[in-house]
């Protein structure tokens, strides 16, 4: 019989003896490689912390102790040890559980995660309501990647922190690597802590004699407790960070040596007030080609897991991705001109600066988990004449707005920003779903913002805002979603197009479809389908929502008496919005308009095609749209 | 003859002899009080930079030189100094120059200001971007607070420009304020800095004795470089934070000691390489009163020059500050339930929260500049049960927007967001204009958005949120001017208003004009105004946002073909835009359309009764566009 099968709850897992710990942390790895090799998922960060998570359940008690995970792509072990082992074969699976932790998904879930860098400012929050209402026995648990500690989010909750009274406890899981390698200064710093022998030795002697031997004693327990700051910083040669911040700082601590970790939390659990603990982890730890190549594995898909190999899924005949065209016309223009340069922040694997990266590292900028940092530093490149690239996702981008408005669009500075996983994502779900972009965008005065429906559009827009830059316009966004385009001859030569120029795809009667980005695809599979009901449809590919191409659409108002949108974006403050307005205010009574896009409501993870049919994307739904529009019924 | 009449560039400056800078910057100030007592701005924060600002701009060859100043309220001097004496007097008036560096302004502005945080970014953009273009002879110059330099974005950039080979120096204005006391770690830590004894030993015997005389030697550079790490950190009793990142940190040095000053920068910019260095200023320097009180001489309002008294105006018969009653209604409601708290990003004076907190201190909590951080912490508090109403000003929300989407919407906890200058702010200009929230916030679902049109609806709002939090309802933002309500009497008993729910204020007929927030006001005004032509509008305060009253609208469908929105936000994305989806989606093609927003601009500074005519918010403008909905010509 198996740990796993007994062990249902923290609650059972606290039965077992600190000697079983060993071969349930063997267990649970072997879980979750098989697991994940079947139904692909964050491996790397969830293998790098399963003595963590089984020492954090041990110890303390949750969910009464209040315990989050930073990002929380890592939290399979945690999911697996609370209550969700069974429905783990549904992870990231439309209708399953979240690869993030929810807390409409489990009480042991404190807050959820998906975005980087929250959890100390969420868990300083509990910290200090339970201090004001008086729940002294509650503990506060933050775990929180070396990557995620540098984003500025959690430097200003960290900056507020310390000094403040509350029983609260930051485990920095330290792997030197968040998605690519980590880079900037806290980097180095954490590295030159791990580094350190004078500390090394410390810890072996001084630290297993005086603590865990007489973990009992609270004489030894406050001389640990003073003990940690002085001595420490002397032998780490005068330069602790988290020190300096006010923190009390343990560590580094052998992150993959269970009973060493919970001998150490079961210490920290008797100190009062505000801790650090720095643990050091090995991402993939326990597949031995996911520790060879970290970045490989942190989001794997299917492999085999026995061997570790990865499943590549054929490819020969499939049309790009678009973040490899982008990647690859980033290239071009870096090429053709040495003034081209791209930044990142710490996306450089997904949105394929890499490739430019290989050839010209040193005009490609990954700054780490630092969104607003990105977007202003951009700007002051362009200040002295640079043409700067900057690929942000989505999502992501949310975290830089005010540095879009403030520093980008208010100086009018051709900063191209180029937006990947826009719209639907899928299995990552709704905290990283590309939604809100359209909308938070088209607010802001004086940016251009476009989508191309296709690979050869991607890389006529990238061409026409690289112009566009040059001859100091406006700032240029282009969005464009994850995953692969739909033309296997990608690689046209790009040609610069007009901005605020819509092209007309398919002409027609009756019913006038106006898209924006590759949902166009979808609606000429819809067009093909309702042609078999005598129905012709024109279609327009709007290309820029901003500026919208209000000429054409004059054009079309005399001869179209009803429209469509279509886009994949919220159905407040997008394409439909920007349509709306605009029949509005011309008058433009005459016309019926109906609209595609998103919901208002947060949409869950899930497989493309089936959130496509959730919120009527497919060509199916969207040739009944059409059909309903113009009050066909079809038979 | 005075200094200021012959410098009209900083090349003048450079003429005068070191010997003759002292007597320069008591002129400055003078020049500055004498200005600022007249023409109101932020007069604390330029005080203390006078020196600082000469010896700048007496070593750097700016414009060459890039010099950015963080925030960039305390530019006064700079901008006198670079060629803006003459037209100071106009300085945040409509039409004038504006109060913050602009790149549009002048050559001298190397990047334009107003949110805090984003220098060291910007300015490390222009270095890298120096680097490439193989430009090694300038400099790069970015002036951060202590209370800037805590927020997240500086640290991304702190963290990312460590181990950078750019030129680039780093000045930390180190004032022991920001608007309120600065709070946090890096406030206590940059005490115990200046604070040091054996460090300011040091500063007194070695800086002096080595460096300033012998300022050509480039051995003892060399040496000066070098100690600048080892001996300071060991001195310090091992813990500094800045050299912790990578930075080689010099200082204490004091900020009001021109002669020290330019010595220091002098033997600075022979150094290569990146560098941190650490100035102590006092806020308000050299007007007595200021200096005592440095909140209320942030931006005092007119003053007498002399004395430094500040005028107060009259206001015994003028409704309070919007701020006010936010305050004060807040610490009744905190009164009547312990679980109510407040949260504020670094502007607890400017929103009145210092009035809940002058009673409940323990329960009152500014975080500092990390608008981030609030957002999540008062999210992390709501699932713990406190009722936390947390307040920022709309544009400085665009730096918490993915809090609000992330971790406040998705979760559904009900925060109470209050939103303060919201619309348009006036003097400030562009950068501080609460012109967006409408728009990004409408997008999100799940939140409520409502804004009151008066003193009262204030408080029902702020009523209604906190039983709607209590019962655990879903996040509730109340967006609310800055500057004065229209309520002599207003303090009224505040009741429960239905979410979602408009007021009818004014029947009428022909026209529909729907207003939200207190511009609602100026319609009553404009309304009166077209009576006298016979039309009589009808007047709906929408009042929510988001739910929007549809049943209401439907009803009203039936009766007005022509409405009118009347919002103070953008006319993409607001108001105007939901009512244009409500009637498309309605296919309510019978009702005519106008709407009066801000235009698709960046709207300047100047005070408010321009501003308003400017973008057609008057009653008379707006009584104009009734007319013109209805195809009435006055005569």
């Amino acid at each position: 019989m198996s740990y796993l099968d007994i062990i249902h709850t923290p609650e059972d897992l606290r039965k077992l003896s600190l000697e079983e710990l060993p071969a349930l942390c063997q267990e649970l790895r072997r879980f979750i490689i098989e697991q994940t090799a079947e139904h692909p998922g964050h491996l790397g960060s969830s293998l790098g912390v399963v003595e963590l998570t089984v020492a954090l359940h041990y110890v303390f008690d949750t969910p009464h102790d209040k315990l989050v995970w930073d990002v929380g792509h890592q939290a399979y072990c945690h999911k697996i040890l609370t209550g969700r082992k069974e429905q783990f074969s549904t992870n990231r699976c439309y209708g399953g559980i979240s690869g993030f932790p929810r807390r409409e998904e489990s009480e042991f879930d404190a807050f959820g995660t998906g975005h980087s860098s929250t959890s100390i400012s969420a868990v300083l929050g509990m910290a200090m309501a339970a201090k004001l209402n008086g729940e002294k026995d509650r503990n506060h648990i933050a775990v929180i990647g070396d990557g995620a500690i540098g984003g500025g989010m959690a430097f200003e909750a960290m900056n507020q922190a310390a000094y403040r009274d509350v029983n609260m406890l930051v485990i920095l899981n330290d792997n030197k690597i968040s998605i690519d390698q980590s880079t900037g200064a806290m980097s180095k710093y954490l590295l030159s802590l791990t580094a350190s022998p004078a500390y090394n030795r410390f810890k072996n002697r001084v630290w297993n004699l005086f603590t865990f031997k007489s973990k009992s004693s609270n004489r030894i327990t406050r001389f640990f407790s003073k003990m940690g700051n002085g001595i420490k910083g002397y032998l780490l040669g005068g330069s602790n960070l988290f020190q300096s911040l006010g923190y009390r700082y343990f560590g580094p601590a052998d992150g993959h040596d269970v009973v060493y970790l919970v001998k150490t939390l079961q210490s920290l659990k008797q100190l009062p007030g505000l801790q650090l603990l720095h643990v050091v982890t090995v991402k993939g730890k326990g597949l031995e080609l996911a520790e060879q190549d970290q970045t490989a594995y942190h989001a794997p898909g299917k492999f085999d897991p026995e061997t570790g190999q990865i499943i590549r899924p054929e490819s020969a005949n499939q049309p790009p991705k678009y973040q490899d065209v982008f990647g690859n016309t980033l290239l071009e223009l870096a090429r053709q001109d040495e003034k081209v340069v791209g930044i990142t922040p710490a996306m450089a694997t997904g949105c394929s600066m890499t490739i430019m990266n290989d050839v010209f590292p040193e005009r490609v900028f990954d700054v780490g988990i630092a969104e607003q940092h990105a977007v202003t530093l951009a700007a002051g490149m362009v200040t002295d004449g640079l043409t700067v690239f900057c690929n942000i996702y989505s999502s992501f981008l949310q975290r830089g707005y005010d540095q879009v408005i403030h520093d980008v669009a208010l100086q009018k500075l051709p900063v191209v920003l180029c937006i990947d996983r826009a719209g639907l994502v899928g299995e990552d779900g709704a905290t990283h779903q590309g939604a809100f972009d359209l909308a938070f965008l088209r607010a802001v005065p004086d940016l251009i913002i476009s989508s191309p429906r296709n690979e050869h559009e991607l890389r006529n827009l990238m061409l026409t805002a690289y112009h566009n830059a040059k001859s100091n316009g406006l700032p240029f966004v282009i969005r464009y979603p994850r995953g692969r385009g739909v033309l296997l001859e990608w690689h046209n030569e790009p040609h610069d197009l007009t901005i605020g120029q819509s092209e007309m795809l398919q002409d027609g009667k009756d019913l006038l479809v106006l898209s924006l980005g590759p949902l166009a695809n979808y609606v000429t599979d819809a067009i093909q389908k309702v042609q078999e009901d005598g129905i012709t449809p024109a279609h327009l590919d709007v290309r820029f929502l901003k500026p919208l191409d209000e000429q054409k659409l004059l054009e079309l108002a005399e001869r179209f008496p009803v429209w469509m949108t279509v886009e994949d974006g919220t159905e407040t403050g997008g394409l439909f919005s920007a349509v709306s307005e605009f029949l509005e205010s011309h008058q433009l009574n005459r016309i019926a308009l109906h609209h595609a896009a998103l919901p208002d409501r947060f949409i869950s993870h899930g497989d493309i095609p089936s959130l496509y049919k959730e919120v009527g994307f497919d060509a199916d739904s969207l040739a009944n749209m059409m059909r309903q529009a113009l009050g066909v019924h079809k038979q």
